[in-house]
């Protein structure tokens, strides 16, 4: 007997990959956790007829979307330092913050909530960096939600290790954890240039081969940032971890707002990975990523939406609609990044940074059913002229309707199917009185 | 007997003034379409026992924003020419196909679109130029939205005028039409300095005199109309304006993104108002105004979407937050621009661009209730630690669930009160089979 899978029947298909390509009326065939078969919805009624149908009439379906770079548990810190420059804004409020507030509780509240904000908004897989790893790891599993989860490498002690060799440790017992789980993978995250120092690069490096791991650091987040850097080392910061052998396709730069002519050659010959967060950057007056550049360079550049104390948001799509609109006008060419390769760096080039093309990032027979469906009727996506373009420069996230990940519904017809969203943000919404130093709630435990 | 008013009953109240004022459990009391008190609920309660009340226990209520440029009708444009520079754009794409399709119902059509997209958006006035204004008036008043329509005028002829007398005698038809309109108003639109030519502009001066109307222009929108504005008439845009005594608290320059230091001068002595499109003069690569140093020479800066062609949303919420975050990352100072200041832009400073400060913008005793209601349960606003900087930085405008003009409830938990969204997207779906000339669905009439 054959085997009973799951007809998606969507108006549309965005599949990605073939590039520009857009299917109406085509079924989406799941078989337990994989993309079975893509073809025209009558063929797929005939060939299948055991099959369940998920009707997604007014909806087009396409990959769900990777956010290459958040720190989930910040959404708790949302909102209490806004309107500052980078290093005040990291040194006198949310450090301290950090150091008063970071529990495992603090981080698992936090990550549940940021899960929330990111299924609903059609985020399936997020490049994920902060304390207490193994609880963000944890939670992700028990979300169903598909994440990259790094372990932060940082000299100094924080209120989850109290040094490097507490971190490498704790990165091990991880790696050893999650070998073998299909939603969730370990990888490396060394904070910055400026707060590793070269034994611990050099550590990096070594326990990334080992495990065979990737590595995500924040780079040239700052123009301070090189500046800095040269005095203290000599050198610029990519010239620094290319010495340590840490560039390449297994090494994921965030930020990167400030490379010069010899950085842009560096990344482009060892073929390092780039997280975009384009909103963080502005509203830390960081500057502008140039973008256009990057990608003319070669280079795979995917997007992150950073935490949500510097964002404030955990939208993917208003992100990447951001990253395209201000490529435009900071470079003053409105044909650059257009939304076919906007709606690439969302799905298929997060998939390439993170080591996952040949399984995520597009509606491919064979990948992995990560998806998301977003409905088409509304008033923002009407008329309906290139779907492509409604997607990118028209809707709202706030129009996914329907998330699966790995072949399960996460997020039907806007509520999960896992957890109460009333639950999540009942326990989220104790942290303010917390935050405040009111007893009465109880501490973080 | 005592008068029956409604109490509404939020959870937050933003009344924008006095600034930086946030109000918990307070009740704001309508009387007719004005706002009759703002007092503590417990006491609301007691004073007004025979009043509606108007539960919103979960919610801020702000004041409804105000959208200082649309072209509404271009809702039906939206997506069909994206990625292209500005004059390409309207020269290749959006002028040929105007010319093709614009009629009295495209526009009726187009309007009740985007005022659907506007009102979902906790939108409440529309500043609008578009042909057929007398029909946008029409559907603005059956719409139950305040409107402040302008009147194209333009030397060329248009589908709908064949030249400047025929424009200037419907602008004295529809400032006789709306005169005691307390919802629509008429005003001047002359498209653009390159468009309109020097006898035009002194009929316009001499029109909006007369008419005691206010006059809205697209001005330096790209770094080219100075220079051939030069050439063709021998001195900048604002100069020749200025010349015509255009220039003043009645004027609104739309757009700014490249006055020099003398135009800051004259827009600063004059009292000229601007109204600030941050996205579309991103995604048609026209540059980044400078925001920060316009407010800092104490000009009055609002904020407007554009026509949804190139924006492609009129989403207010989103304009304003990307409007902080530009000024920030553009300037290099993280403090521009702040949450209260945005906050201040989407709505007393689109007051009184458009000469109704004592009328708009804040939620005080005497004024008119054009009221938003955003609701905060939601994982982007949760937790609550900051109510301005959630509202500006990490609401979506899809958390809008009432709205109310002039005391009316237009929207009620997220449902139209006086239409039906699907029908009015029904009637949107059929153009872009208008626009690639399929007959089957008929001409537009």
């Amino acid at each position: 007997m054959a085997v009973r899978g799951t007809l998606l029947l969507p108006q549309f298909l965005l599949p990605v990959r073939p590039a520009g390509t857009v299917l109406e009326h085509h079924a989406l065939r799941m078989v337990g956790d994989r993309i079975d078969a893509l073809l025209p919805a009558e063929d797929a009624l005939v060939r299948f007829p055991e099959d369940l149908q998920v009707a997604l009439p007014r909806h087009v379906l396409m990959p769900g979307m990777i956010n290459l770079h958040t720190h989930s548990p910040m959404t708790l810190l949302r909102g209490v330092a806004d309107d500052l420059p980078l290093a005040q804004w990291l040194q006198d409020h949310i450090w301290p913050a950090e150091q008063r507030l970071v529990t495992a509780q603090f981080v698992a509240d936090g990550t549940r909530l940021a899960m929330l904000e990111m299924l609903l908004s059609g985020t399936t897989c997020f490049n994920e960096q902060y304390f207490f790893p193994e609880v963000i790891a944890r939670e992700a599993r028990a979300f169903g939600m598909r994440a990259s989860v790094g372990v932060p490498i940082i000299n100094v002690a924080t209120p989850w290790a109290d040094g490097l060799q507490a971190c490498l440790a704790r990165a091990e017992a991880l790696m050893e954890t999650v070998a073998d789980d299909p939603l969730v993978d370990a990888c490396l995250s060394p904070h910055a240039p400026y707060t590793v120092d070269d034994h611990a690069l050099q550590e990096v490096a070594a326990l990334a081969v080992a495990g065979q791991v990737q590595i995500s650091m924040h780079v040239l987040e700052t123009a301070a940032e090189r500046v800095q850097h040269e005095q203290t080392h000599g050198m610029g910061p990519l010239a620094r971890l290319q010495r340590f052998g840490l560039l390449g396709p297994d090494f994921l730069a965030v930020h990167m707002v400030h490379p010069d002519a010899e950085d842009m050659q560096r990344l482009a010959d060892t073929g390092t990975q780039l997280a975009h967060c384009p909103k963080s950057n502005l509203k830390l007056a960081s500057g502008i990523c140039p973008l256009p550049q990057l990608l003319a360079a070669g280079l795979n550049v995917g997007v992150g939406t950073d935490g949500a104390a510097s964002n404030n948001r955990l939208d993917l799509l208003e992100e990447v609609r951001t990253a395209a609109l201000l490529a435009k006008g900071s470079s003053g060419d409105a044909t650059a990044v257009d939304a076919w390769q906007a709606l690439d760096m969302v799905t298929i080039n997060g998939a390439r940074a993170l080591g996952k093309e040949t399984q995520l990032g597009s509606l491919e027979v064979g990948k992995i059913a990560d998806l998301a469906a977003l409905e088409l009727q509304a008033a923002a996506t009407q008329p309906l002229h290139q779907l492509h373009s409604q997607l990118i420069y028209s809707a709202s996230s706030s129009q996914f309707s329907d998330v699966w990940v790995a072949g399960e519904r996460l997020l039907k017809d806007r509520q999960l199917t896992r957890f109460h969203a009333d639950q999540l943000l009942a326990e989220a919404a104790l942290w303010p009185a917390r935050f405040r130093g009111d007893a009465s709630v109880g501490p973080s435990l």
